[in-house]
Order: structure tokens, then C-alpha cells, then sequence
């Protein structure tokens, strides 16, 4: 299913990505791309530096709209799994991730993220597995 | 190091777990549970499921807390990997983390951790890898 | 499906189990034990020592005995995930691993493996994925 | 280290290689590639197949290559952390495995690898995690 810039631009605007200050630039054929300005709040315990469990869900999400782009109408996906490789302290916002997916197979789509500085530093590395679902997201189908 | 009530109390008002709804509920001797009683806006898309990522971020953090009860005073941990199964949507908060260290070599320490739903069911599983590191946190320091 | 004890001495005896040295011990109710005494030839490169692949063999090949003594009649499982965390070198052989599941979806199955030497030291430790499959194992149905 | 054709030539000759029918064709630079023409022994349950954990020992060994291919005289690697994920099943042998390096930090070494048949369709993909140790192996420095 094709994402269009103006779909995108309005369900970038949910209480989660606000929260954490994510903002999915693209997503189509596959592969996906969002940006990280992280809210001061999401930095902690160590000052200036993103937590994991947020690098963990902005992979996780970049990772699940490269699945879904590519997705049949009325097919959704969720995660089944998901490691993680913590490489560079995540410092320096904005942060830019990429998801793209290996492969498409009946029921499972299996992909992988990076996470990288302004100055192309790679700071974290993921695969995710996922599980395609029949499911309808309302502010999708709006 | 032990970690008094007193202390983890202080230390539960934060910026991060209060965005999240995380409370630590203790931690000594390499084992540490908390509980998450999800703020709305992590719960999306899907209305009243807590977020895959913010999972991660509980489990990785109860986790830490668990290597962290028995590092001695000046050493802190930071997560190298981190590998999460999800099993069961997310929903019916609160949701009950618990966290195990399996064993500490001298530069690495490796843990797993679950949450639960209040009637016990399984809902994620992770196993995380973290790194000895010496630091100081100036909340546990003070 | 329970595997009695006569069974599981006639599965042990196939190819890939007498190559690594490997014996499963015993499967059922969603739990498994085996025993490894390794092959020379799979202590390599460090001598003594089993290769963190062989481990792998031996946890993923326990947790899939784990899953299967839980299933019914005509369905089997394949791995979709295995995540493994190397604690110390597997050196004094023989060592032991076990598998338990944690959970069953209705398509798949969530377990865990260890595998500890005769002091009961941890050596390595996995989560493992698994697809629930219709499939019939010519070894099993005879 | 920069490893000579004549090198790997011998190395390859070693025990466990042989068991599973793994040769490494090449490796400098942070990457390495190596070819599996599977030993029957080591497909098993299902004729024909690979063993999930002889993927891993392929992946796992294909990636110590490429990172040891960039490391200083007298450093190794051990693996920390294994994580696969099996997207089809390896049939139709020979199989190729290419691993290449994600980043080396001062103690620790990220990299990742895929198996694909001759076809070029991917059947499995891993996340690896290396710590570098002082340690020199003997068939090397010969």
C-alpha cells in the first residue's frame, strides 16, 4: 500500500511520536526513514543521551511502516521479535534512522534498521521480525 | 550496591518513567521488578496496547536496575543487546516487569526479563547483554 | 504429543546428533533436557572448547524437542528466531542443556534454552521463535 | 590482519569446516565470504535441509572472519551475541554466506550476515556481537 506524503504528514502527528519526538519522513516499496529530535524527557538517566527503549521503538516503528508500505489494503503487521545492537552512546539529535525489508514471505516479513548521527555514525542496529495481521488502523483507512 | 526504598523512590520520579508510567519497585542482589502503568500517549496505534518500544524501554531498564544491585560503588552498566519476543498484545495495565541477572564475568553482565499482565499472563520476553562500565550518576551519587 | 522414553533412544541415533555428540535426555510437557559430549571435531578453533555454533545446534534442537512434546498429532515447528547470549567458554565436557517453553500462540511458540557444565556454571543462554507447522517426521510417525 | 589466499587455503582445512562442509573464500578488509556445500550428516530432520544450527556456525564463523581481518596482530574475536533469523528453508545447497562489519569500537566488534542459495534468494540473516580479545591462535601465526 502506497503511504502518501500528506497520509504521512497527518499520522505523524500522534500522541506517541510527539512524546518521543519521531517523525517518519518516508515510507514506500519496502523501506522507511524517520528522524529523531528527541523530547528532553527521553534523555535520561545520562543527560543529552537518548534511552535504548526509545532507540528500540524508533526502529521498531521505522522498521514496521517499511513492512506495512509494501502490504496489501486491509493487512497490518506486529512485531514478534526484535534485537538489538547498542553500538555509539545516542547523542548529537537529530538522529536518522532507515528500516528495509529483507524479505516477504506468507504470514512473516523479516527487516532490518540502523540508527545514525548527523555525521553518518552508525549508533544502533536492529533486526525485527514481523508478523502480517488482517487489520485495519482507523487513522490509516480515514 | 543497595539500592534503600528510600532512594529508588527518589529515583522513580524522573523525567523518562514519569513520560512512560514506569515505577521501579526494587531491586537487590541481581533481581528488580517494576511496574508500568502506561501513560495514554504511549499506547498507539493500537488504542489501550502499550507500544512494542516502550516494552523494551521497561524491560531494558528493570534489567539495568537488576545488573546495577550488585555492581560495587563507581561502576554503572550500559546495554549492548537487546533481544525481545512478543508474545501477547499489551493490554490490561498495569503490566508487572520482573528482571534476572544470570551471571556478571568481570567486563559483561547478562540478564532476562519478563512482564506480565495482572492475571500472570506472559506478555514479552527479552534477554539483554550490558557492559560494566565505571560511572558515576549524579541522582544515585547524591 | 508425549515421546516416550524408547522413542527418544531411537531419534537420538540419526546423523546430525552423532556428529556434535549430542543426546536428548528427555521432552515433555513443553520441557526438554539433552546432554552434549562433544565431537573433537567440533572444538574448534579454540581447542577444548565447542564452537558457539554447535552450542547453538544444542539449544535450538532442545527448545524445538521443548515445543514439539507439547504439540498434537501431525504438527511440528520451525525455527524462526534464535537469539543466543555466550557467557564463558564451553570447555569440560560433558555439558547439559535445558529448554523450556513459555508460551504457545495458536502459530507459534516461545522458549528458552541453557546450557550449563557439570558445576552447574552458565555457558550460554537463547530465546527461541517458533512457527507451528502440519508436518509429519517419517522418524516420528513409524 | 590481512589473511593471503594461501592462508585460508590451509586454514579452511581444519576439523569442524570439514564436518559441516563450510569453506571460507575470503576475508579482508571487515569482510568475508564463505561457501557451505553441506556434509549430509548435517541435514537433518529434514533430507535435503541444513540444520538451523549449522547456519548459525556458518554465519557466526563467516562474521569472526571479517572481523578478524581488520584487527592488529595478537587480537581475536569471541562472540558475544548470536541473533538469526530463518526466513526459508536451506535447501538446494551449495549455499554462499557474506559478513561484513558494522562497526569495531575499542572492545567490542557489531557485524552482520546473510545465507543465500545460488539463486540469490535469501534464506537466513544474523546480528552478531564480537568482544576482541588479545589472544593468538596457532594455526595463524604458524
Amino acid at each position: 500500500m502506497e503511504i502518501s506524503g500528506a497520509a504521512l504528514q497527518e499520522l505523524n502527528n500522534n500522541p506517541l511520536y510527539n512524546t518521543v519526538g519521531l517523525h517518519v519522513e518516508e515510507a514506500f516499496d519496502g523501506k522507511a526513514k524517520s528522524c529523531l529530535t528527541p523530547n528532553p524527557n527521553v534523555c535520561w538517566p545520562f543527560p543529552g543521551q537518548v534511552h535504548g527503549g526509545i532507540l528500540a521503538t524508533v526502529m521498531d516503528t521505522t522498521m514496521a511502516w517499511a513492512v506495512f508500505s509494501k502490504l496489501e489494503q486491509d493487512l497490518n503487521c506486529t512485531t514478534i521479535n526484535l534485537d538489538i545492537q547498542y553500538i555509539h552512546p545516542a547523542k548529537q539529535p537529530p538522529l536518522y534512522c532507515s528500516a528495509v525489508t529483507t524479505q516477504y514471505t506468507r504470514r512473516l516479513c523479516f527487516a532490518r534498521s540502523e540508527i545514525r548521527n548527523a555525521d553518518g555514525q552508525i549508533l544502533a542496529a536492529a533486526q525485527g521480525t514481523f508478523r502480517i495481521i488482517r487489520a485495519t488502523l482507523d487513522f490509516v483507512s480515514q
